[in-house]
């Protein structure tokens, strides 16, 4: 029965050595030849069995999907290029080398497009069950990285699509806003970014507490995807999933940036309050706000 | 009780921005200024319980020291410094922010020596066991990375330290050869190098299959550990615990190195066979060399 070793044999005749990568896989590390005009950016994220991902539902292609689209998401908060990944697999004993194949080739799925070469990775077996990582490596490519603490009194709060419900499928199926970030990222405009995977309640106040400031969310602009609606039949409502669902990906974004095709929702305040105002009146979005902490 | 974002909030005090790196864990990437003549040398490793510690045994202190180290290793065979880390943790539900603290001061104990800050990470929990992960960042610092492909017919088989037994306890305290690597490198006489991970069977297969030669070892000359001599009540003899036994992270290293102090154990000949001399005869020490796989 093919093993291990055999998959590893099998990955090193899908990577080859480039000019930016002279030594991939197959070494005790990977060699790149980093170019000092780019600023590099480094995240890693994960999924896990059960809880990002049911491998009695999802097929292992999507699975390696998700993970490197995570991590491309992340790209994309930060308005930078993905430039290379490494990546970890913990397989359930038994899950045999095409189950291995199909991982792998999900993750070369997402990151094909972006000329994002998988360079290096470590795969164990065990009885437990899956976990995937994927640690990506990105260039600034000539525009500043676009950080969390950028947020300025007085400006607009955008959002890069509808919110909610993404557990119906697109938690699975999303596509990294790589592209729309750097064009936002290009006109200068934007103050901060963070791409929505705690569900935008969390993921605004992770920019206010950072950026030291506060924001009203009007509830009647946020835009609420069908799949809100759908869940809502839970008895939550369409809205409160928009607000509250994580993994949709898209983009939250601050600055001065009306007429660029964004939603606009809200706005930045002084202070450390996030309020929601919903019927001519204003409820704390998030309670306390940032100064208290989640 | 204290959870997820309380420990992510203490992470946030252990780091601090640096030149090096200006945005730290906290955002959605870090950002790190690569210096261009640096060459950027990445790899990834994890240690599951249950295969690579066990839980009930070691204190998790220790479990953080591991998965460093053997990341460390990996700089060491390639003669390059470590530079930075990210990390991933995947904590069994209930294990505590104390237990996780633990695991992340396990980790800094190991790279801080190095001056490796670790600069991102994730943290999940699940129903399922402790799985830890480490990417490491090295740069080559002025030396042209060692990789496993330049072994020369002619040259000597080395190796640092006495092998075999490591999972007597040896395997969750090694220290990771780095100053050594570097020094060896320095002298321009090193042609291959590869850490001791596998077992010195398989890493001398992976350095010869890769480099296209053969090897002989001498047996009167491998090192032995008094771990693997203990090990033998196990009816296996020493010298079989000094060949197989995984997770020494002793260099093996090829080149003209007699004189600096190392053990030579045989030398790099023709062909693709792996030779073990013993007794005035040879014989394969790996099954068909490397030419017909593992």
């Amino acid at each position: 029965m093919p093993g291990e070793f055999d998959f590893i044999k099998w990955l090193d005749t899908q990577s080859k050595p480039s000019d930016f990568v002279p030594v991939s896989q197959g070494d005790d590390l990977a060699v790149v030849k980093w170019r000092g005009e780019d600023l590099l950016l480094v995240g890693v994220d994960q999924v896990l069995d059960g809880v990002h991902f049911d491998s009695k539902i999802h097929p292992p292609r999507l699975i390696g999907r998700k993970v490197m689209n995570r991590n491309l998401s992340d790209c994309a908060a930060m308005a930078c290029l993905p430039a290379a990944a490494v990546t970890t697999a913990v397989l359930p004993r038994g899950s045999g080398i095409d189950y291995a194949k199909e991982l792998y080739l999900g993750l070369r799925e997402a990151a094909d497009p972006f000329d994002c070469p998988i360079i290096g990775g470590d795969t164990a077996s065990w009885e437990g069950k899956l976990v995937l990582s994927v640690t990506i490596l990105g260039r600034s490519a000539g525009l500043t990285p676009v950080t969390r603490d950028g947020a300025k009194v007085g400006d607009g709060i955008y959002v890069t699509g509808p919110l909610g419900g993404s557990i119906l499928g697109r938690h699975m199926t999303f596509e990294p806003r790589v592209k729309l970030a750097r064009e936002l990222s290009a006109t200068g405009r934007v103050t901060a970014m963070i791409d929505i995977s705690d569900g935008l309640r969390r993921d605004l106040s992770h920019v206010c507490r950072r950026s030291g400031v506060g924001a009203v969310i009007d509830a009647a602009l946020v835009p609420i995807h069908d799949d809100a609606v759908k869940l809502s039949a839970d008895g939550k409502s369409p809205l409160e999933h928009a607000l509250d669902d994580g993994e949709d990906h898209e983009l939250l974004v601050t600055g001065r940036l009306d007429g660029l095709g964004l939603t606009r929702i809200g706005a930045i305040t002084e202070g450390g309050q996030i309020l929601l105002r919903r019927d001519g009146h204003a409820e704390p979005l998030v309670a306390g706000g940032w100064e208290h902490g989640l």
